[in-house]
């Protein structure tokens, strides 16, 4: 496999010479996934927690999601643990009653309100089956920001979804998405591969590749290829009939994975001289995975993950045990990410050592430092 | 509601600018209950936690407790682990036996006892169904700082008493006990109202305004108050008829509860223009509850508390409902108090609003601030 | 008893005097057991961690075992949860593949190597059915260093063998061993004597002055002794016929246990003049115990341990049920010793009282102190 120039310098300099994020602040100026729309049924009120910060979210009367704060202001009572009355949440502690922009609108047995009596209130938007929460600065809460996920909108697809939470820093889960060559290893045996012999090593290329291939977009990375009939993905649907494969996987800021995966008749790649598939070239079929990952605290993460085989592509049976081997990786992911966390926090101050692969994560390494340093402490509310 | 000039200043000022004493030391030179006289039935060895203090208790051959600090001086084995030998305790470790001032009387293959081989002894006393012990210098212990709680040997009582144990600093307990506005909305379900209901809210003046209302005593806080029929306890026997209710609920340091509350015939309140009734008034019926908070650790509190129906008042089987709503109440601040703490642990530094209930709790902090103020180092032994 | 002016000094001035050493460094140019060689059964990996170094072990082709440190070079994953392929071992994240020399023989995707993915290999050795470890600098890794356990070779014992993990720091449990007064007190229900007792006092003496009478040895201490027949060890089978009883006990650095109990005919004691037997004299009968104490971490301990009755000497069924003694005596140090542990993190900075039974561990406390002391920091790798 060819080794160019400046991968090799990446690998003995930059990539060697990085220190680990799992101990930098986080983003504050930018939309996390706080949970898919579906676990917010009914008023609520929800408890949640993103980057260190309590949350209480609950519904209007007309349904719309409100985020405040889940602190009470008088006492430090858990909001969550209060009752939703009509648009207001209510504290259940002593009583204090507040609004949607976080001010006390009623407190028992006192009509004067101290302007003191508030709490934080959170910009929060319900777009494509995600609601998300911006913590920053409100003033520069700009919902043309939040990633394009319009494939989940997509009513021809029959959609998994799912969460795990994660005893690691975030960053080690971007880590994992941002270079897949894990695939080829953690998950050889989802993948049906063993890892080793000659004749899997062969098929392994386009996975053990991808990061070493990464290239930067404005808010994140992109892993883009026509692949050979060889690596076709046991997560695409039997009834797809053989072709070339168009892969491309964009990993956005926070950490945001969009990933598609395209069936074409043989020749398409060729044609296309190895640039992406143009409209009009005609698709044979697909698989789709949308995951985000949303920092918790420093040591959790939630992990929000889904599915999306077209219901013309396979038939429900086929699609819940793709869902099934979906699952498996993940469980595989949760276990070696969590050790990995583990091993990192026993040894503080080494240094890892790079390989050809971390170009990927490099990059969007990159990309989350230049967010972060334009976030000025002001800027951050 | 009236709004006192100096309750407004209270809010805005005072309570607002109020720091937490979850982190102050605590108060060393008092008496703290160490547990209810039935716990420590047999000889012991008894092991007990007060304000971050292991310490074991046992009985000698007459009866009487002793209280040592629970570390063997010789290679620190809990004396707790240990085995009471007439009116001695031996460490089941080497071997190491103590005597009731703390000093070491035998030792297994050595004549020759050093006068380091020591632990601490405490005063402890029994009374009013408690166990007190005193962990500051034993030279200023004056029983006579230890409550009057007479009330508990009222033979012609029904007594239930119970504790939990909170993982909590004792200060949010007490500052529960000191304003029990929170008994309106917190325990609405178990007295049987709804907090934002219009019919409810008229009921609750009392409450709310209870914390408000507090008088200083010279060790802790009081709330009295005539009060109208609307507001008869649910804790207060069936057989009791209606008539002119009398509450009195006095806090004292460092955490305990006496609460009375009486009935007297339609009028007394009048009679009496609004000052407490003498003995010269006919009483109904009453209920009391005596309660004790004691700091064990940090962030660990043990919470004791009994219920004294009188046996003319009420047969065994409603005594007991009555007892069961009692302990459905303390389970509903025991989920409170500990989702307080953690939202004041994960929040370093901040400061709570102010309201006006929060008159009662701030008088009482007051207390422990000069209690604890008048404790020179030197004097804590 | 006895009380020679030197032990005097010993309780009132060095012992009084000495810090604990649970917050000290640990040896590392030693040999510690890094377990039963029963536990590493198949090629492995097998995940070990002593003195807090997390290692990886495993079996090459021809059966020899590889220690290494258990972090990948790349990200840090635990090569633990990796794949042993003949003499290497592959970490199962991305796929670097580990020599036996911690060197990365291949990489997936990448020809070329960085001389930066490497881990730490560690010398280790298989001997008297213990695995033997050595963290430090290799360079003066002696494997003429390891204590002559031959004693667990003789193939005509019946072998116990087992372990116990604590929470505590490994002096604490050397601290036990070093000084066998304890014996008589915690384990005397093992030994049906109750402490306290006159009948039972004159029978201890040889258990409690066990630690005074310890002997100094290069690298660790000697405790031995002619003892009456009275002392008889429950442990020793029954068909050992009565006589004069000889005990050695070494304790080894870094906290290895070689206890044997002989039977010798009465009059053997008299005939040695007290000191230990030859070889010359005719033995009835022994037992013996090899036990190690290894370090996990500052407050984990692994502690290894065995018992070999002579197949001689006992049935099957008789040396079960002495086996089943030493686990129970062996559950009543573990609750003792942590709870021993807790108070010391309870209670920092303050000093412990001696006695004179603590010579033994004083003494011991000194190997391990030189052995410190000759370790700069440079020497240590």
């Amino acid at each position: 496999m060819k080794q160019p120039q400046d991968v090799e310098q990446h690998v003995d300099n930059a990539y060697g010479g990085e220190r680990e994020p799992t101990n930098a602040p986080f983003v504050r100026n930018i939309w996390y996934v706080v949970g898919w729309a579906g676990e917010f049924e009914g008023s609520g009120p929800f408890s949640r927690c993103i980057i260190d910060e309590p949350v209480v979210l609950y519904r209007k009367g007309n349904g719309a999601l409100v985020a405040l704060q889940d602190r009470c202001a008088h006492r430090w009572a858990p909001l969550s643990l209060g009752r939703v009355e009509g648009d207001h949440l209510r504290c259940m502690y002593h009583g204090v009653k507040y609004g949607v922009d976080g001010q006390c609108v009623e407190m028992l047995g006192q009509d004067r309100i101290p302007k003191t009596l508030c709490v934080r209130s959170y910009p929060v938007v319900e777009r494509h089956r995600f609601v998300w929460i911006w913590l920053g600065n409100p003033a520069v809460a700009d919902t043309s920001l939040i990633p394009d996920l319009g494939i989940l909108d997509q009513d021809w697809r029959r959609f998994y979804s799912g969460s795990l939470q994660y005893e690691a820093h975030y960053s080690l889960i971007n880590d994992n998405l941002a270079d897949l060559s894990h695939i080829a290893v953690l998950h050889e045996k989802s993948g049906g591969r063993t890892v080793g012999s000659a004749a899997a090593d062969s098929q392994l290329t386009p996975y053990v590749s991808g990061g070493a291939e990464a290239k930067p977009l404005d808010r994140g990375i992109r892993v883009e290829a026509w692949v050979g009939p060889a690596q076709r993905s046991i997560l695409l649907p039997r009834k797809i009939p053989g072709g070339d494969i168009w892969t491309r996987t964009d990993f956005l800021a926070p950490g945001t994975l969009v990933s598609i995966t395209q069936m074409y008749p043989y020749g398409t790649a060729e044609k296309c001289k190895g640039l992406p598939p143009g409209p009009e070239q005609r698709m044979l079929g697909d698989i789709m995975s949308i995951q985000a990952v949303t920092p918790v605290a420093p040591r959790k993460t939630k992990y929000f993950f889904s599915l999306g085989p077209r219901v013309a592509d396979a038939e429900k049976e086929e699609s819940d045990g793709l869902w099934q081997i979906m699952l498996e990786t993940f469980a595989e992911d949760l276990q070696m990410i969590q050790a990995q966390q583990k091993v990192i926090d026993d040894h503080p101050g080494h240094r890892m050592a790079g390989i050809a692969a971390d170009r990927g994560l490099i990059l969007f390494r990159n990309v989350m430092k230049s967010l972060l340093a334009a976030e000025s402490p002001g800027a951050r509310l």
